[in-house]
């Protein structure tokens, strides 16, 4: 009986090429683009696991490595880590590459939470997802800690 | 001797109505979109307070306590909570705003760490942030913990 | 009995960083995209007035003070002046700031009038606005002026 | 000796069909979508005279007619009335076509001032318009009054 | 008894400024770019001629002369050149226009294949065109013996 | 010595989920919209194999398969075909995803011709790709055979 769908079904690629409007006519491209492209990939993936329509639920903490510039490549790696029941820990691995050179450079990683919804906008379960390489499986369970860590109160610490 | 500027000369307001092309097609505006917003919001209270181009070092986790539709007004307030050295935490306060029947929603909150560059593009001084109210104080003591807490390594916990 | 609604209510503040799109390529930013902004920033007084969907029927003579840059902010604040039945005059005041010097600068002023809609798409009325403070009932008193210089025809003058 | 230009040198025609996101999630496109086409075909004409980059100085007042839907094509036409010295007056004439009907509608008409720059970004001279029929000839005749009445103060009733 | 549409009831024009987004941050506009406009400015003229929705069924090779810059205006005429029941060839000619110096080369042409579709998206009859002029007939013409081309299997050579 | 880079060193994938913008208003997602893509894909395939800007310089004819619908994902991958001095043929293949059921359709493949510029934009050398798989010595001489063809004039048949 199937209880549940691979990792790799849900294994998502999505690419973008930094625009001079991404840089807010100051340089850099902001972390807001990168951030908006992350939900975007993040979003990706938990749709393609639960065939369903989904909604950012929260982001974790995550730190930009170095900024991005105008004419980079942005290359995000999606895949769903965990299920809880109508909810997705959703992983997402940035890279950007100067296509120039091929020099490449991670960015960032991020961990977000998608609610699967129904017909009516309510939280609808979704399948199990099935962790079968090492890595994956340590994923899975990382994803484990993480939540208990993301739902214990933190007085102050957090908006 | 001036040796620092007030909260109050960072604060600032952004607002922005959701268009169709923010939901993706798939019904609620996606968090990545508020996500850009919020880091527009915030570099703009960073950039006030140093007055030198920023980039975003870092966003603590943030959750969504509703998903935002079309049509809807989503207003961002943001101010500089402390200066360390080059880098500023700055809080932004999102709420959603359906104009047709004036109902307001607390939508998400955010921390967001960004940098102070000089020409060459290099971390730059900022000056002090000088916490005047009570819950500008309560504040700027609160992102300390948060910088210690963000600096503390977790292994598993973040990306 | 309440007859009306206060000016503050409709008090709406607008901003948007100037990008290298608005530019055209061509160096300063086009006088277009302030006049996308204003009418923006006035139909969001409007409907927060009227709490009614509305269209943009006129726009008044418009001067502009200085051309904006690219990377500039584009402050606008609007406010209800008046409500004629089923239309409203919004006054919108624009400024613009360099967020890397804080300087800012009186970009221009527009008077705009809206109707507001019922479901059918017809006009519909609004419930009159009551202007409080000096400031408020001088706007009021003009805007009653505006409006007959409005109605007279002026052959060759107008197109 | 070459003294002018003919008008039908500077004679523009801009085209765009009416997106969803012109539209602002509340039904009708916002008249600030056509502004912002009014001064693009203008600049268009202005710069097709002129030859120079051109800054909007300024735009009469305009008036629509009726609402746009998204979907329908807004045409727009455009030429030089008249120079005077460094700015040149330019008519802008709009309509909306139903592409899947046919049916066409005069949107609005407006009148723009647009002043030529050089390279230093200063006001530059630009070559006269010549009228050559008899329509070209009544333009040019009327852009002389509508500029002095233009710059006619008109306390309280200009912003 | 009217037995077709004369084809100058189908000419479009469109225009549109490249801007610093359209250039990818790599210097010259891709393209992609003049492509979209292409089938933009073909739909017009399909949508002009048939009074339906239309999709784009094929694309015939093109061949860039030479690449647009940011800041020039490209200009798209657009005409049916035949109809085949329910499909129709359209013919995009491309100009770019420096307007600083007013100086015009020819960009590309291109011929498309549009269908039209009744209210159940099925495709749908279109009314014949009536080539009037001997341009207008030989554009009739060759449009069949490209539509013959077009239907040779042409192995490995084609997509 | 190193002659040649391998075929696999510019594989390319890029995606992009169709918005409600893309449809202009009239249902069906424009071919335009996909050919941007195709363009864009194609150029990235083509810069990672130069390393070095490239235009555009012709598009095969393509046929779209099905139309697009709003909210699906559009996939294309792309990669270098074959070397021809300074210009490059490079093969895209685009499928589109429903994301909520998982369907997946070809919709269309295109191949497009890239020439490398060195700094002063004047055409500049490409080193040889080496076909190494079947498929990739069987896209290698079809390669050729295409640009022979398309370099064969064909009176009235070609734009």
């Amino acid at each position: 009986m199937s209880t549940g769908k691979a990792v790799r079904e849900s294994l998502s690629e999505y690419s973008e090429v930094a625009l001079p409007n991404d840089a807010n006519g100051l340089g850099a491209v902001l972390g807001g683009k990168v951030m908006h492209l992350v939900d975007l990939a993040g979003a990706m993936a938990a749709i393609r696991h639960a065939r369903k329509p989904v909604v950012t639920a929260a982001v974790d903490s995550l730190h930009f490595i170095h900024p991005v510039r105008i004419g980079e490549l942005i290359v995000l790696r999606s895949s769903v880590n965990r299920v809880f029941r109508t909810s997705m820990e959703v992983g997402v691995h940035v890279e950007t590459e100067n296509l120039l050179t091929g020099k490449k450079r991670h960015t960032c990683s991020a961990y977000l939470t998608f609610v699967a919804l129904d017909e009516t906008g309510r939280p609808s379960p979704v399948i199990p997802v099935v962790p079968e390489t090492e890595d994956e499986k340590r994923r899975y369970q990382e994803a484990g800690k993480r939540r208990e860590y993301r739902l214990t109160p933190r007085k102050g610490l957090r908006p």
